[in-house]
């Protein structure tokens, strides 16, 4: 038995069931070893990058690491950007690189480089493997490292020759990763929040763990009975949401109307999230969002038990019962598209089950409001704010989840990852892709102005427009095996979303919408 | 005047003219600054690997610089492949990264990471710029850093703060980058050199600065005149060919064949080539390919004067004048393609002053023998193995080249980074995209071979084919605003060729050819 097997067989004991691969030839032995051990689902993409954000979706949907395989030092930088966003999103996930054989390293061959030092500003988990018989011991501590709580990036290097060596002394039962619970809330900075909060002016600030259906219920029956407020991080991994669920404020992405939106506070008590800042700086802007003299409580940091934090503080505080809310999906739009008709085409035609991921930036804007009463759902958006997540996102939250997705994707940011449709089409998954095209990198129009530059010329313009030439999606994606159709009005759009979610298998939208920030 | 500024000045001063760029929020001053430089070509890319490889591109052909501009750690992650490459090929390349404003870092905001730690894994020259007042000095740093030689990666983390800040004491004149030669070769070794020559069974091992039309012709005159072999790297960054020049035996990739071709050598001196090692080690196969007692001098380097070398040589030897064997042109090809009737294809049509970018990989396996008496041309190859560089380099290559460029493209490598279509578009770039659609990672099928693993099943073989669904690459063209057209004959294909090359702006033809390894 060699450590390919070693390995497939450990990651078989801890229910490691689909790994997202782009390999090369210090993986084939992992491959070959596939053959072997059918309970994991090999899916090929066609770039490190759809490997990565297809890991990632699949944990936030699944709450469970998937493996990527990946091929030395280059691929693991191929897929860097999107785990960057994993880690935000602090999601488990197990990185299986390919490395060179142990004693070919000091040749400097051409694909020789630092993989750890990758790997390692990742600032997640990372282990060159010795050899074969280390093999097995290593992946069930980077699979505990990856759990957590909270989940974290956790990358194994392999060199060839742990892979194809023989393991000398195999073990009676593959290691299980140890598993832990998150930690317990402090309980005096329990008693601190409980006294602000009835102080009033406080809010609760939400995100990670505590952004699931029961810690929103939970947080909002605490802000009813404290007379404050619930607000939601700005971009969490996965938020449960739709008709029958509370329905936070989000804080708004825009530095200047966020310390708005936060300038009342006197108090902002953490659960799940960070303290607010601002996503970029900007001249004359505050890069910390609250108020100064805002007390700022971090009840349960990433890696506690939120919903049990949030508990004792609504039984602190005797909290009703979680009331919903109810109101109306807005009605199917009509003539030309613009952002608010895209929301609404997508809120009238909102089917059971859905899982949406969300990468439409700019288009996007009216969104959440538009979605407020649809059918209950799970929403994923950009947490570490490195676009082209979206696509490869679907592709794992597709294999995660036995219903529809929704790929909700901005038309620059679909660029830098849409050979995940490739893969979608080979595996025949259920995604409805929705590319908004507004043929410009709009938000970037909107931050050149945000940072002061006012005066704009031609040259400069041209390195934010996408429209020389236009970008055909429908195309690209047919080119890559997705069928598709280009929709200009509300009625068409409402049409296509219609049949995409009536026809098995992906299918891409592409939704015109008027040029640069609208 | 701000840093930005400061930066457009420096990069004018030193003649940089180029720069590929990707940027984000924090690189909007600089593209701001563009409406008052127009001496600088700003370029977008859709994807930073298109970025990075076309600046390695632009300095195979040009020998000078580009830039590339960068958003923070995902946007150099994303880049980082193809740095790689540029690495191996030992180009001058200048990264200009956008990073968060100095006071905003401690923060953590969703898109911070450790850009500097990224940079390093490159192993060229990494720095941070303090403040405005700094990054003249810190660019012009960089820029020789860049230079060499041999030549760098140097890559400049600009703060946003920098970028926008005031200028205090704007210089009278912008820094120039301090000029080196290349060193001059030890004495004491070109003496050793020509004893070991002068005993024969000896070769001279060329690349890098060797295996420009000069430098092979040197190398030819000195074998000719010690009865002695010349051999090529296998993956030069960019050679003279053709009709007229030197024609060296290139080593063979497969390590088992080139350590039969170097087996009967007492001696191997390296001019501007390192010693050879196999790409990847494989069991039973030793990794240092010159046989055990074979005499490796290394008479020049990379960074050393390989022309001055080889002359010293050739003076000593009182070598003969160079002539140039004569040969055919294969005809073009009739029938069915295959990997033989593409390269006569390629040989048939080939024009004058023609830049060829080859990332054909196992299905160009009969170019160079093709194309040995095609009009001279220059030829770049994947010096550092890291596929997804022939689209990108080949944007570059145009960027820098009057004539033609033909980018010769695995179908499997071609979807690393297929974006570069879209700059090509854009730019109306004179390049010929042939995609070589075997279907297949066709390479993996033979290294899985050659790691030792025999029974391949389904499962396995699942990863490594690329038929279904099957690629349509001139649909994928088509949507990035690039013309195609797909072949199945060699006559089509002679056709097709001869069609693009009479084409202004860019053009894709998928040649079909048998699937798999063929």
């Amino acid at each position: 038995m060699n450590g390919a097997h070693a390995l497939l067989s450990t990651l078989g004991a801890n229910d490691v069931t689909v790994c997202f691969a782009n390999p090369g030839t210090s993986e084939m032995h992992f491959v070959a070893g596939l053959d072997d051990h059918p309970e994991l689902r090999g899916v090929l993409c066609l770039f490190e990058g759809v490997a990565t954000g297809a890991a990632d979706g699949y944990a936030r949907v699944s709450t469970r690491p998937a493996a990527t395989l990946l091929h030395l030092g280059p691929g693991l930088a191929n897929g860097w950007a999107n785990l960057h966003n994993a880690r935000r999103a602090r999601v488990p996930l197990l990185n299986i690189v390919g490395d060179h054989a142990t004693y070919h390293a000091r040749f400097d061959a051409p694909l020789q480089s630092d993989v750890v030092a990758v790997a390692g500003a990742l600032e997640g988990w990372v282990r060159r493997v010795a050899d074969a018989d280390a093999v097995a011991g290593d992946v069930a501590d980077a699979l505990g490292a990856a759990a957590g709580p909270p989940g974290r990036v956790a990358t194994l290097v392999l060199p060839a020759d742990a892979s194809w060596g023989e393991v000398t002394a195999p073990p009676d039962r593959w290691p299980a990763a140890p598993r832990r619970g998150p930690r317990a809330p402090d309980a005096a900075m329990g008693e601190r929040a409980l006294a602000r909060l009835r102080a009033g002016r406080a809010a609760l600030f939400v995100g990670g763990a505590a952004v699931g259906a029961e810690g929103l219920a939970l947080a909002q029956r605490v802000a009813a009975a404290s007379a404050n407020r619930v607000i939601m991080e700005t971009f969490p991994a996965i938020v449960d949401r739709g008709a029958g669920r509370a329905n936070p404020e989000r804080l708004i992405y825009l530095s200047e109307f966020a310390i708005s939106q936060l300038s009342d506070l006197d108090t902002l008590v953490l659960v799940g999230a960070r303290a607010p800042v601002g996503f970029f700086a900007y001249p004359h802007v505050a890069s910390e969002l609250v108020a100064a003299g805002c007390d700022v409580i971090d009840l349960a940091p990433p890696g506690t038990d939120a919903l049990a934090a949030l508990s004792l503080l609504a039984d602190e505080l005797g909290a009703p019962a979680f009331v919903a809310e109810s109101g109306e999906v807005p009605a199917a739009p009509h003539g030309e598209l613009d952002g608010a008709g895209f929301a609404a085409a997508v809120a009238a035609t909102f089917p059971e089950d859905l899982v949406v991921v969300d990468e439409s930036n700019t288009g996007g804007v009216h969104l959440f409001g538009a979605t407020r009463f649809v059918p209950p759902h799970r929403w994923l958006t950009l947490s570490g704010g490195s676009i082209g997540y979206g696509l490869p996102a679907a592709v794992g939250a597709a294999v995660a989840h036995e219903g529809r997705v929704l790929a909700l994707e901005a038309d620059g940011s679909a660029m830098y990852t849409f050979q995940a449709l490739w893969t979608m089409a080979r595996e025949q998954l259920d995604v409805t892709v929705v590319v908004l095209a507004n043929r410009s990198y709009a938000i970037l129009q909107l931050e050149r102005q945000r940072v002061g530059v006012v005066d704009a010329g031609a040259r400069s313009q041209r390195l934010l427009d996408l429209d020389d030439p236009v970008i055909d999606f429908v195309e690209l994606a047919a080119g890559l095996g997705v069928p598709g159709w280009r929709v200009t009005t509300g009625e068409d759009l409402t049409d296509a979303l219609r049949r995409s979610y009536a026809t098995p298998g992906p299918s891409l939208i592409e939704a015109v919408l008027p040029t640069g920030f609208a």
